[in-house]
């Protein structure tokens, strides 16, 4: 964690000891009374917490604000639901790379089960979106869903957008070289074998460009990184 | 995988039915005598593979090889030596998006113990870039070295290169924006600690140039990703 989120209501109140963010701030950052480290707001700002004192149940700290929220990009990743250590690794990395909506949606060629894993049902995944944030140095979480058709996402999305599938069979361009002439940017990512030709009909029909990612086949959870690096880089950011 | 590699004397007796491999054709691929599946030679042509006949002791294979063999590009990783999760990580994804070379090197903020994983001493690490190269169906392997100094490294790095030092803190430009001239690119990225100020001096005297990736912090295997992607992008593979 290069950065602690922390709700506003848990500000508010003394930390638990047996808190994982406690004991990374006793045991790892070794953070002594008087002490500070880095911490953030959950979709607000960054800032300061002091250690002011800890006992055997819970730890005291004092908080200081910077003034200003940071900005959020726009970026809506849509993936074909994955294996759950895939969708892991997704929720983590995407979260790092500052995408604002993350949704694992149901596919023709996707495997149905993968939405009954454990990892969404007890609400595993948020920790992963928070450690991605964390690592980011950021504040904001992204929006999560999964399991929605993706017809269902396509018709929520802002009207705004430029959208683009990756598909490794059918895409003249390459991510590359897309243009996007608006920051509210749409990635589509199938799931492992692909889009039906129902889905590819769907995406043209809603305005999804297709675009590739070279000859060389990545895994899902590489071709996300991938993909959001030529996005923020198209923008500008990295 | 989705091509299986083989070394070229591998080829020329049948596969021990204990090879992780030949348990990959009879119960993942459930390949049946008669059928085939996509094969490469070791820094070869990529080929199929037809399985003959298998006993309980060895599998019998028939080799058809392409005339071509597939181009690689010169992109060489050099990475401050990482904690052993993360070179595994770097390891495969460097292999899959297409490094030539990868050196994991000793670095003055970096941890030397690391050097010292079974990872190295074990061979282990050869696996990841097997299977990094089999993921991205191509049949280069890259150089890889490990533990040896950052001057060492740079004083053997072929002349007519493009070399950029990623440095979050000291660089003008974008990943995104840095031009490339020519199609032989080195790129180097520090421990988790950054460069010291003398590695620093040490790049810039070999012509190295500092890009940065953006505000958000990325993990160093996410870093290389991204690095990857972007100077694939400026090669226009990806």
């Amino acid at each position: 964690m290069n950065l602690i989120l922390f709700d506003r209501d848990e500000t508010e109140r003394p930390l638990p000891r047996h808190d994982p963010r406690a004991r990374h701030i006793l045991n790892v950052l070794r953070r002594t009374p008087g002490q500070t480290f880095d911490v953030g707001l959950v979709n607000g700002p960054k800032g300061k917490a002091e250690l002011v004192a800890f006992t055997d149940d819970v730890l005291t700290l004092r908080f200081t604000w910077q003034d200003s929220v940071p900005t959020q990009e726009r970026i809506t990743l849509i993936v074909g639901l994955p294996r759950p250590q895939t969708a892991r690794d997704i929720l983590r990395d995407a979260s790092t790379l500052g995408a604002s909506a993350l949704h694992f949606v149901r596919t023709d060629r996707g495997e149905s089960s993968y939405a009954q894993s454990t990892l969404w049902s007890s609400g595993e995944w948020a920790r992963h979106v928070r450690t991605g944030v964390e690592q980011a140095f950021e504040t904001h979480l992204p929006e999560v869903t999964h399991g929605r058709s993706l017809a269902d996402v396509i018709a929520s999305l802002p009207s705004d957008s430029a959208r683009i599938a990756l598909d490794n069979y059918e895409s003249p361009v390459r991510l590359g070289e897309c243009q996007l002439l608006v920051d509210n940017v749409v990635l589509a990512i199938g799931s492992e074998r692909g889009w039906s030709p129902a889905e590819r009909a769907r995406l043209r029909a809603s305005g999804f460009r297709f675009a590739h990612l070279g000859p060389r086949v990545l895994r899902t959870e590489t071709a996300c990184i991938a993909a959001l690096t030529l996005v923020r880089a198209q923008l500008g950011l990295l």
